[in-house]
């Protein structure tokens, strides 16, 4: 990344402008692209909203994009699913949102009126689901027009840190809906999370609402698994070894864990995921899959787990802005406490 | 399987004898077993009931076992777990079942005290689960010994039809509990059963207390099809051109099933499962699987679904006896309906 580039992901924005052209991060096949001029978006549905980005950040899918992996991202795209803004113009239909709102973007658009609208399945919107940054430009631009406005943008709280709460756009409503929710975290739970990335540091931070009794943090980069102890993990495993799942099944006296999260989105870290699972548990996937994996229903089949998958749908967004613990993420709080030096693989 | 063999398997066994002896089919390894004298069982534990079984049936499972499938069925077991019988003796601390009740076998022991036990997932029970016919003499007998009587027995309905009700055994609340309820049937919901064997059609039965939709029934066999016309399959696909998946996708419009359900225990089955469920929908399986599946993460990651397996727990025997139509089945109601020659693929 360049550095304008960067700047644009992860600072805020004051640029203001009144041509007609902007400046965006444009896709230009795989391994290509280019921070550059484009025509300003404009209304063109009476349900639109345009917004003038302030923040934006970068996705782990920006990343498979840029790979050349996601068919459906052709040449000229403006990246970007995330992002913190103002509104600059609204359309005729949009009665919730006025110009000057400071809003916080979702990730998913939604019409709120098609049948997946309607049961809560955003992800799945007819008119909308995953598409700025994918099938329509996105937030990596200084201005972004936003198609159903009402089902796909949030009020920004007064007095929020945009770096963190640019956070509620995806990645923590990703980690929370297909990861602790679908995963059914209960009181008292044995949890393991497998990827200590970003993702997997959002399941750490918002299983914790359902008071597990164990988190097992499980990478391969001690770093992240500092981190991870930081924001709440009380067991960490570094699976370089390649033993993880022998030393959760150790750790659990071989009853495994009552979830089990894959953040990651490869065979091996699913694996692991079917090897921890206690009878009766659940194993939620969160990461974004390339390829089959095999799944061993020779020993599973008689197990009672569930598997579950999931787009993320954003329904969870207005209810992780009230109470959330990120604000005092973003105010330093956690951040800011000092790193124990304590070893690895520690009792529950 | 021989005459004798049958006839204990499928009529009511009128032989009564003092004798300490008693006959039972008994596996003596891989492809062998015998219809042989045995030691009649005696009460070994204050919750133990003896009883005498007037009714038994096979499982798909039990020929697993007779194909040496099974490691924990040894040399000498006597094989069956589903039955219909008279408590002969009960132990002291059997209080709700007496000498000379009639009851129905469940095919899961449950102490009821156990922590599985104590969440109603008998199946997992740490002094049961599943261990008639397979670590414990089990049912294809005489006499068979049940621990924890309390919690592996029902009381048999005064006027019920023994060969019916020994479905209660296993079969139906394993169509039920794996099939039905862990795949969420919903009113309206459309739900395709792969496989119209015995635990197939026990699916189908009991999806009908939820009203979906649709039912596709999915077998190689039109007898096994037409079987399934009868007892409410409202569209049949005889899977042999090996486009079964295809059809479905095409008379759901593309959008695919709400429920697959898995009833019989290859890859080649959940692959149709994975290959039709919709967007949010559910792959119950309920098949016994003896190798791995190839599970198209790539394909399911954002598709909202869920995969659950289970070993039936057999909590709703109690509420399959209650109002169930099993009764009317039994007394060839639904039997007796002529069967209609109606052709494949029909609409919804």
């Amino acid at each position: 990344m360049t550095t304008a580039e960067l700047e644009l992901a992860t600072t805020t924005a004051t640029t203001l402008s009144t041509s007609t052209t902007m400046k965006a991060l444009v896709y230009h096949g795989p391994g290509k692209r280019a921070w550059e001029n484009k025509p300003r978006p404009s209304i063109q549905e009476p349900g639109d909203a345009i917004v003038r980005i302030t923040t934006t950040t970068i996705c782990g899918t920006d990343l498979h994009i840029l790979k050349g992996d996601l068919a459906s991202v052709t040449h000229g795209r403006i990246l970007g699913h995330e992002g913190i803004g103002v509104i600059e113009q609204a359309g005729t239909g949009v009665s919730e949102f006025h110009v000057g709102d400071k809003v916080i973007i979702s990730c998913v658009t939604a019409c709120l009126k098609c049948d997946f609208c309607r049961r809560g399945m955003y992800s799945h919107c007819r008119h909308g689901g995953w598409i700025l940054g994918n099938t329509l430009d996105g937030t990596q631009a200084e201005y972004v027009r936003i198609p159903h406005a009402a089902g796909s943008l949030h009020s920004f709280p007064p007095g929020g840190d945009e770096e963190a709460l640019v956070m509620l756009s995806d990645i923590l409503p990703t980690g929370f809906e297909c990861g602790v929710l679908n995963g059914k975290v209960k009181p008292g739970n044995t949890v393991a999370i497998v990827g200590a990335g970003p993702v997997g540091l959002a399941v750490l931070l918002t299983a914790q609402f359902y008071s597990p009794g164990a988190i097992f943090m499980i990478d391969l980069d001690d770093k992240r698994l500092a981190f991870a102890k930081e924001f709440g993990a009380t067991i960490l495993i570094n699976s370089t070894d390649g033993h993880a799942a022998h030393h959760v099944m150790e750790l659990t006296e071989g009853a495994g864990v009552d979830v089990a999260i894959e953040a990651v989105g490869i065979p091996a870290t699913f694996d692991i995921c079917q090897a921890i699972v206690a009878a009766g548990g659940r194993i939620a996937n969160v990461g974004v899959h390339g390829k089959p994996v095999e799944l061993h229903m020779e020993k599973l089949w008689d197990r009672n787990i569930s598997i579950t998958t999931r787009l993320v749908d954003t329904i969870t967004t207005p209810m992780l802005l009230e109470g959330s613990p990120l604000r005092q993420t973003a105010a330093g709080q956690t951040r800011d406490s000092s790193l124990r030096d304590e070893r690895h693989h520690e009792g529950i």
